[in-house]
């Protein structure tokens, strides 16, 4: 088994341990030091306490700057969406962290294996032997694989309120006229898609289309806020 | 203003900012930047935000690394009373940041300056700041000199259980025989002083004095696991 993760973190993440002993740590249960008392083990709670603030603190100087903008009280509302039970135990299963869990026979017969809270911790473990081994880059490296790209493909929108980014982001240097225009409803009644555009002194920063106008909004002005980035880079 | 806090950080913690806009806006209440719209100021939350993350996770490789066998409980525990509201507020006013605060006028006349909730705020986003300005490298620095020697003269000593930790140490490698022994108790009744060995193996590891046994062997322990981290380094 423990070839099969080594090869695995190797081949998806370009991981590989100096101090085995760490990813081992990292990924046992205390239910299994219990049953193998003579072994000398050790289990991954205080590694887990490490790696809960090396996450805490990338993931919030990433998005401190990638959302220049972003007041405080969105930053936290993000972070929390990232940086919790939910995110952290599905992340714990993509990287299959979850075949390599070292349990005690009880807890593997009540499906520890699958529960999200041992999940959540296992994967804040994980960072933390890879930051005892390697150091801080090594887990933005990894981070920048498995969790910053959702930010892409949507995964925390719900927390993001976009239209609020680009009217800060636009008002930035004093007042900016901000208005969204309609320009397609269609579809039959049950499965509408609306169409519509944002714009800033008459001028067309993005089009964003879905199922409500408030989505619609949403997404034209997270388009207009990529577009106006990418200018301004 | 700005200069003396510039003299301030540069004579007591060899600060020196590169970006002065970083240190302005970590000092900045919203409510001064309300009463000056036209001045294009910036308020410290974000920076907090960041600050914060910075200080957990510092304090939390700190207490990992030093304390190697402080189970995760405990050691959550010893973190929870080193950044918190309490702490940092203290350390604010020691660093002198509660003078060099930017308020509005009806914060300053509500005794903002001195709020608990402010000034751990500000602290944070110090600390934000000078990472921003000078990396991480910089924050160690500074709370090597304005928290951590807290725990050598035992201002959280409240969370840490010497007796537990040292049970924890000498039994790392199976059972150890552990027994406190009371070795003076003297003064007047009203002002007991207690004296307290500790031995393992009939070896004494180390004494401590306090106004009750208890205390007394808490510092017994503490002593003893003083001794015994030395030997081992």
């Amino acid at each position: 088994m423990k070839k099969w993760i080594d090869a695995e973190l190797k081949k998806n993440f370009q991981i590989e341990f100096h101090n085995e002993n760490l990813l081992n740590e990292a990924l046992t249960q205390a239910s299994y030091v219990n049953e193998h008392p003579n072994r000398g083990l050790k289990f991954y709670e205080r590694i887990e306490f490490l790696g809960d603030a090396v996450l805490q603190l990338i993931v919030s100087e990433y998005i401190f700057k990638r959302y220049p903008e972003m007041p405080q009280g969105k930053l936290t509302r993000l972070r929390a969406a990232m940086v919790c039970e939910a995110s952290f135990s599905q992340f714990a299963r993509e990287c299959h962290l979850d075949r390599y869990i070292l349990l005690g026979k009880g807890e593997e017969k009540a499906g520890a294996r699958n529960r999200d809270s041992l999940l959540c911790d296992i994967f804040e473990s994980f960072v933390g032997a890879l930051y005892l081994d390697q150091g801080r880059d090594a887990v933005e490296r990894f981070v920048h694989q498995v969790i910053f790209p959702k930010l892409d493909t949507g995964a925390f929108d719900h927390v993001i309120d976009f239209k609020t980014n680009l009217q800060e982001f636009l008002q930035r240097d004093g007042d900016a006229d901000i208005r969204y225009e309609l320009l397609n409803d269609a579809g039959p009644e049950s499965d509408l898609e609306f169409e519509v555009a944002v714009l800033s002194n008459e001028q067309r920063l993005g089009t964003g289309a879905g199922k409500s106008k408030k989505i619609a909004e949403q997404n034209a002005a997270r388009e207009a806020l990529h577009k106006l980035r990418v200018k301004n880079d």
